[in-house]
């Protein structure tokens, strides 16, 4: 069937093209005449493969979600310091889905969040994932595992989500590698303390101290 | 002077309302006729008072910064614990100065940046306290300050940066108490951990033991 095949490479083409326009402008800003001319296709072909401008946004939002879902999954032995680094690398290799974060964060029109459902089983996945680390012992039995999840996510993107803020205090673009190399350094950094059980022990210790000084009184 | 008193209430009523706009559209969305008509004064008088559209933003974000440093040159005592509290509540209390420096991150158009010298400057404030903070042995030796400064910044702001993650992990707005609540807590945790002395000496101790290991291999 080579028309499926051709219509499957334009949808392609279209994602793509739709993509970069949504990175570099939001939803509310993208044209789809703009997005038809990167991709080299007639605009109408737009709306006969996705239906409307939200039905191509949908479908490149979904497309971006199962990209880390798979990265998830796949790493699914993955600590909490590996997964801190290498979504940082992650965000650095796809900074245009950063983006569409960030703009739909600006956006005021309170459309209804796209894909809602499928993201936020996305993010239950990985709190699911660090209460089994907490339940191994992996990580502190103190840890609340959706504020590690936002903690995580805080420092896989900052640098990226605001660049002017990384550069006015290093003189460094974000995707310098110099710059990559010390960020990852200090989100071991973090990870180390964060994770260290010395200091787990030490706070049951003090627990359990102030709880034989209840006991006490 | 009554004209001179009057030109400062315009000026100031010109500022609140250009706020509202920078903030909700950005500069290059933003339109002069529409903060003209929030602040109930003739368009010309922007002109007059900010000369352009980027007078005018320049004005606006250069009040932020100096609000901005006005509290942290009130709080030089500050440990690194309260500075990542304290400065997420003032983050809940302004969301407009995170929502234009949002937008400014988001503008591919290269425009330099607006008050470059006074920002460096700002965060260099904060960059030289922890240096402080690091000889007086309230932070860790092998922390990087500047490196630290944007962890802080990161954790200060993410929760209302990427208000939609907040809600999907959490359930609740970035702005409900509940959320605030847990939040502080966590920064307080995560604050707890970054500097325990515990660690720093216990990693003292592995980094002598090598050394030693190393001079006696």
């Amino acid at each position: 069937m080579p028309q499926q095949r051709d219509l499957s490479r334009t949808r392609e083409r279209i994602m793509a093209a739709a993509q970069k326009e949504f990175a570099a402008s939001g939803f509310a800003g993208a044209r789809t005449d703009a997005i038809a001319r990167r991709a080299r296709v007639n605009e109408r072909m737009i709306f006969y493969c996705f239906d409307s401008k939200e039905g191509l946004y949908r479908a490149v939002l979904k497309q971006k979600l199962s990209a880390r879902a798979g990265i998830v999954e796949s790493t699914a032995d993955e600590d909490f310091i590996s997964s801190m680094v290498n979504g940082f690398a992650a965000t650095c290799a796809d900074t245009d889905a950063l983006r569409m974060w960030q703009w739909e964060a600006l956006d005021k029109s309170k459309r209804k969040l796209v894909a809602e459902e499928e993201r936020r089983a996305y993010f239950q996945t990985e709190v699911a994932r660090w209460r089994r680390a907490k339940a191994n012992g992996t990580l502190p039995p103190d840890a609340d595992e959706e504020m590690l999840l936002l903690v995580a996510a805080a420092l896989r993107t900052f640098p990226l989500a605001l660049p002017q803020v990384t550069s006015l205090v290093t003189g460094m673009d974000p995707l310098d590698p110099e710059f990559r190399r010390k960020w990852s350094a200090c989100l071991d950094w973090i990870g180390q303390r964060l994770l260290a059980p010395d200091l787990t022990s030490g706070h049951e210790r003090e627990r359990k101290k102030s709880r034989r000084g209840r006991r006490a009184a």
